[in-house]
Protein backbone atom coordinates (compact mmCIF):
# COMPACT_ATOMS: atom_id res chain seq x y z
CA UNK A 1 0.00 0.00 0.00
CA UNK A 2 0.94 3.79 -0.75
CA UNK A 3 -0.55 5.77 1.67
CA UNK A 4 1.02 8.84 3.53
CA UNK A 5 1.16 10.26 6.84
CA UNK A 6 0.06 13.41 6.96
CA UNK A 7 1.63 16.84 8.65
CA UNK A 8 0.25 20.41 9.11
CA UNK A 9 3.00 23.33 9.17
CA UNK A 10 1.65 25.66 11.54
CA UNK A 11 3.21 28.55 13.15
CA UNK A 12 6.98 27.33 12.17
CA UNK A 13 5.68 23.26 13.44
CA UNK A 14 5.00 20.29 12.25
CA UNK A 15 2.69 18.60 13.33
CA UNK A 16 1.68 14.71 12.84
CA UNK A 17 -2.23 15.05 11.76
CA UNK A 18 -3.48 11.50 10.21
CA UNK A 19 -1.49 8.38 9.02
CA UNK A 20 -2.13 6.26 6.68
CA UNK A 21 -3.86 9.24 4.35
CA UNK A 22 -5.20 7.73 0.53
CA UNK A 23 -6.92 10.97 -1.00
CA UNK A 24 -6.36 14.21 -0.17
CA UNK A 25 -9.03 16.30 -2.23
CA UNK A 26 -10.22 20.42 -2.51
CA UNK A 27 -13.11 21.24 -0.47
CA UNK A 28 -14.76 24.74 0.21
CA UNK A 29 -12.26 26.79 1.66
CA UNK A 30 -9.44 23.99 2.89
CA UNK A 31 -8.77 20.37 2.03
CA UNK A 32 -10.44 16.77 3.07
CA UNK A 33 -7.86 13.83 3.94
CA UNK A 34 -9.88 10.35 3.86
CA UNK A 35 -7.32 7.54 4.99
CA UNK A 36 -7.43 4.05 4.40
CA UNK A 37 -9.64 2.72 6.81
CA UNK A 38 -12.79 5.77 5.41
CA UNK A 39 -11.64 8.21 8.41
CA UNK A 40 -12.13 11.77 6.83
CA UNK A 41 -10.36 15.19 8.30
CA UNK A 42 -11.11 18.81 6.96
CA UNK A 43 -8.24 21.33 7.05
CA UNK A 44 -8.13 25.21 6.24
CA UNK A 45 -4.96 24.15 4.41
CA UNK A 46 -3.31 23.85 1.21
CA UNK A 47 -0.82 20.63 0.29
CA UNK A 48 2.40 22.53 0.41
CA UNK A 49 5.03 19.55 -0.25
CA UNK A 50 5.15 15.49 -0.91
CA UNK A 51 7.93 12.63 -0.11
CA UNK A 52 6.45 9.93 -1.48
CA UNK A 53 9.19 7.59 -0.93
CA UNK A 54 9.23 8.86 2.66
CA UNK A 55 5.21 8.82 3.09
CA UNK A 56 4.88 12.03 3.84
CA UNK A 57 2.45 14.84 2.90
CA UNK A 58 2.99 18.06 4.34
CA UNK A 59 -0.12 20.48 4.39
CA UNK A 60 0.38 24.43 5.59
CA UNK A 61 -2.67 26.30 7.38
CA UNK A 62 -4.10 28.78 4.54
CA UNK A 63 -3.64 32.41 5.90
CA UNK A 64 -6.68 34.23 7.33
CA UNK A 65 -8.81 35.67 4.65
CA UNK B 1 8.39 2.04 -3.61
CA UNK B 2 5.48 4.31 -3.26
CA UNK B 3 6.29 6.73 -5.84
CA UNK B 4 3.05 7.96 -7.84
CA UNK B 5 2.19 9.48 -11.26
CA UNK B 6 1.94 13.35 -11.61
CA UNK B 7 -0.85 14.56 -13.93
CA UNK B 8 -1.25 18.38 -14.79
CA UNK B 9 -4.92 19.82 -15.03
CA UNK B 10 -5.27 22.55 -17.70
CA UNK B 11 -8.02 24.14 -19.60
CA UNK B 12 -9.85 20.87 -18.70
CA UNK B 13 -7.53 18.57 -19.76
CA UNK B 14 -5.54 16.12 -17.39
CA UNK B 15 -1.88 15.11 -18.76
CA UNK B 16 0.66 13.25 -17.95
CA UNK B 17 3.64 14.65 -17.10
CA UNK B 18 5.83 12.74 -14.61
CA UNK B 19 6.28 9.25 -13.85
CA UNK B 20 7.44 7.68 -10.33
CA UNK B 21 7.60 11.09 -8.70
CA UNK B 22 8.99 10.92 -5.38
CA UNK B 23 8.97 14.49 -3.87
CA UNK B 24 6.83 17.55 -5.07
CA UNK B 25 8.60 20.97 -3.66
CA UNK B 26 7.59 24.67 -4.06
CA UNK B 27 10.23 26.64 -5.84
CA UNK B 28 9.57 30.46 -6.63
CA UNK B 29 6.34 31.03 -8.30
CA UNK B 30 5.71 27.31 -8.68
CA UNK B 31 6.71 23.66 -7.76
CA UNK B 32 9.84 21.24 -8.52
CA UNK B 33 9.12 17.85 -9.29
CA UNK B 34 11.69 15.35 -9.16
CA UNK B 35 11.02 11.33 -9.67
CA UNK B 36 13.08 8.40 -8.24
CA UNK B 37 15.65 8.68 -10.80
CA UNK B 38 16.97 12.38 -10.08
CA UNK B 39 14.97 13.60 -12.86
CA UNK B 40 13.19 17.15 -12.24
CA UNK B 41 10.72 19.18 -13.98
CA UNK B 42 9.23 22.57 -12.86
CA UNK B 43 5.65 23.91 -13.40
CA UNK B 44 3.89 26.76 -12.91
CA UNK B 45 0.66 25.27 -10.71
CA UNK B 46 0.02 23.99 -7.12
CA UNK B 47 -0.71 20.46 -6.04
CA UNK B 48 -4.19 20.41 -6.51
CA UNK B 49 -5.29 16.82 -4.84
CA UNK B 50 -4.10 12.97 -3.85
CA UNK B 51 -4.76 9.41 -4.62
CA UNK B 52 -1.86 7.60 -3.24
CA UNK B 53 -3.19 3.91 -3.67
CA UNK B 54 -3.81 4.58 -6.91
CA UNK B 55 -0.36 6.54 -7.27
CA UNK B 56 -1.42 9.71 -8.54
CA UNK B 57 -1.20 13.29 -7.54
CA UNK B 58 -3.19 15.57 -9.58
CA UNK B 59 -1.67 19.72 -10.33
CA UNK B 60 -3.01 22.32 -11.30
CA UNK B 61 -1.74 25.49 -13.59
CA UNK B 62 -1.77 28.43 -11.94
CA UNK B 63 -4.01 31.57 -13.10
CA UNK B 64 -1.70 34.35 -14.59
CA UNK B 65 -0.66 36.52 -12.87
Amino acid sequence: MCEANAYLLKNGEMKLIMESVDTVLPEGKGIQLTNIFGEQKFFKAIIYSLSLVDHKIFLKEKEQD
